[in-house]
C-alpha cells in the first residue's frame, strides 16, 4: 500500500543536505539558496516501450529511470541536483516492484549525490510507467545548448555506440562527470546526449544550430555491442547502421571549433575515448562520406514515438 | 508524432520571465536566483483511477493534472512558479488527445502565473497517464509543514466539502492565493490540501504532529453535492459520510492557535468560508462528537492507492 511505501522510503532515504524536507508531506522542500540557473528534466519510461518487465530485474528499471534524467542534466553540462519519482503501478505485486524500482535507483542517486525528494505513488490496472523528474543546476560556463554549433564545429563524440539493446541501454554510465569536466575546460559549441541514435541526434543538434552535417562514417566508434547485434540479427544491417540508429547509448555528442576539438582529442582528458566523426556544415541536411571519399545523403532513422 | 507535438508546444507556450529556456533541448532551465527554498511536488493522474477518459473532455483532465499540483503547493503556502509535463499517451488518437491536455493545463497555468517549461511525450500500448511536476517557493514565512500543530489547536477548513466525484474533482480551484493570504496574515501551525478525504488527511496531520484529533461533525461545512451524491447512491451513506471520506475536496485543512482561529472566523478574510470544526487533542486518535454531545471514535476512511 502507499502509506506502507512511504514509510519505508522515510527508513530507507539518506539524508541530503539540499533536503529541507523530504517524503511524508504535501511536497518536499529544497535549499537552493545558491542556485542561480536551475536545470530540470523528466523521463517517463513505459512498460513495453522501454523495459520487459518479464525480461529484466526491475532494479534494472529503477536505475534507467534516473539514468536517463542524469544523461539529461549531462547533455546541458549540469550537475545534478534532486529528483522526484512517480510510479504507476500494477495493483498485483506493486508493492515489491516498488521497492526493488527504489533499490535499483537509491544507489545510483548517492552515486550522483542526488536527493530523492519524494514522489508520487499510483496503483492502477494499466502497466508500469516510472517517471522521474530531476533538478539540476548550471555551472558558470551556463548550460551546453543544442543550438550553439557554428559551421566548421567537428562533430566529437564519447565512447562507442550502437547495440545499446542488448543491455547498454540499462547499464549505461551517464555521462555526467564527462560533460562537467569537458565543459569546465574546453569550450563547447553545443551538446546532446544521444539517446534517440546518432543520426537523429545530430539532426537536432544541426536543425536546432541552423545548420547541416557531415558524417564520416569510417571514423564513428562502433561498440562491440552493434557488431554482435548485427551478427546476431542477419537482416542484412550493418553494425554501422545499428550505429547510426539504434539509440540508448546516452554517449555525448558534442560541437566545438576545429582548434578546440584537437586539443580535447590530442589530451583525451576522459576515461572513455573521445572521437572526432565529421564537422558541422552552413548547408544544411545531413550527409556522410565514407572511407573512399563518396559522399551520400544520411537517411536519418532513429528512435521517436509514433502516435496519431 | 512527438516532434510535431514538441513543435506545436513551442509554437504555444507563452515566454515567462523563470524560463531561460524552454522545450526543445534535453532539459529547461529556470532562473532561479532569487529563490531560496523551492517546493518540489508531482502527481501521477492514470486513467480509470483519476479520471474515465470516454466520460470527459481531456481538457478537464489536463486541467486537473495541473490543479491538483497547484493544491500541493498551496498546502505548503507557497508560489508555484514551474512546472513539466509527463505524458504516456495511447498510440491511437495521441496527438489530439496530449493536444486536448495541454489545451486544459495552459489557462490554468497562465492564471497561476506558472511557466510550462518542457515535458516528455510518450506512446505506448497501455492508457493515458499524465504526470506533471512543479517548482515552488516558500514565502518569507517558510513552507506550512503537516508536523506543527499543537495540542488544543482548533482544525479549520476552507469552502465545502464531499461529493466531488460528481464533477468538482476535475474543476475545483486550487486554494493558492488562499493560503498564501492566510500564512501572511496568521499564525498557521499546520496544514494540508484534502485530497484523500477529511478523515485521513486529518489523521495524517494528527500523526505527523504527534496527536490527536476532535472533529465537531455538526460543524463541517458539508458541500451540495455530498448531498447530491447521497440521495442519487441510496445506500445508506450520509451526506456527513461522503464529506468525511470522499476525498478530492482540494480545500485546506489548517491547524490554528485558538485566539489567532477566532481572529480568521471573525475577520473571515476569503472568498470562501472558513469554519472551525473541532481541535487537536495530546491524546492520539481521532474521535468525533455529534450535536447532541456524544464522543465516538472516528473511523478512518477515504482513499488510499492499494497494490500488494
Amino acid at each position: 500500500m502507499e502509506s506502507e511505501l512511504i514509510a519505508w522510503l522515510r527508513e530507507r532515504l539518506p539524508p541530503h543536505p539540499l533536503l529541507r524536507l523530504g517524503p511524508g508531506d504535501d511536497a518536499a522542500v529544497l535549499d537552493m539558496a545558491r542556485i542561480g540557473e536551475c536545470i530540470v528534466t523528466v523521463d517517463l519510461l513505459t512498460s513495453g516501450v522501454d523495459f520487459v518487465l518479464h525480461e529484466v530485474d526491475a532494479r534494472r528499471v529503477g536505475r534507467k529511470a534516473l539514468a536517463v534524467n542524469l544523461s539529461d542534466i549531462a547533455a546541458m553540462a549540469g550537475r545534478p541536483l534532486a529528483a522526484v519519482v512517480a510510479l504507476a503501478l500494477p495493483r498485483k505485486g506493486g508493492m515489491r516492484l516498488a521497492v526493488e524500482l527504489y533499490e535499483g535507483l537509491l544507489p545510483l542517486a548517492e552515486e550522483f549525490d542526488v536527493a530523492i525528494a519524494g514522489g508520487d505513488t499510483n496503483a492502477w490496472d494499466g502497466p508500469l510507467a516510472i517517471s522521474v523528474t530531476m533538478l539540476g543546476e548550471t555551472t558558470d560556463r551556463g548550460p551546453l545548448r543544442r543550438d550553439g554549433a557554428r559551421p566548421g564545429d567537428r562533430i566529437l563524440v564519447t565512447g562507442s555506440i550502437g547495440g545499446s539493446i542488448l543491455g547498454r541501454h540499462f547499464d549505461f554510465q551517464p555521462r555526467v562527470k564527462e560533460a562537467l569536466l569537458l565543459a569546465e575546460r574546453y569550450q563547447l559549441n553545443a551538446g546532446i546526449d544521444m539517446s534517440d541514435g546518432l543520426s537523429v541526434d545530430l539532426s537536432h543538434l544541426a536543425r536546432e544550430s541552423g545548420l547541416g552535417a557531415e558524417l564520416r562514417s569510417d571514423t564513428i566508434p562502433i561498440a562491440e555491442d552493434a557488431h554482435q547485434l548485427a551478427k546476431q540479427l542477419c537482416d542484412g544491417t550493418t553494425p554501422l547502421d545499428h550505429a547510426l540508429c539504434d539509440g540508448e547509448d546516452f554517449e555525448l555528442l558534442l560541437a566545438v571549433g576545429p582548434d578546440e576539438a584537437e586539443r580535447i582529442l590530442s589530451e583525451q582528458p576522459l576515461d572513455i575515448p573521445i572521437a572526432d566523426i565529421g564537422h558541422f556544415t552552413a548547408q544544411p541536411g545531413l550527409r556522410q562520406t565514407d572511407a573512399a571519399g563518396t559522399t551520400t545523403r544520411l537517411e536519418v532513422g532513429g528512435w521517436e514515438h509514433e502516435f496519431d
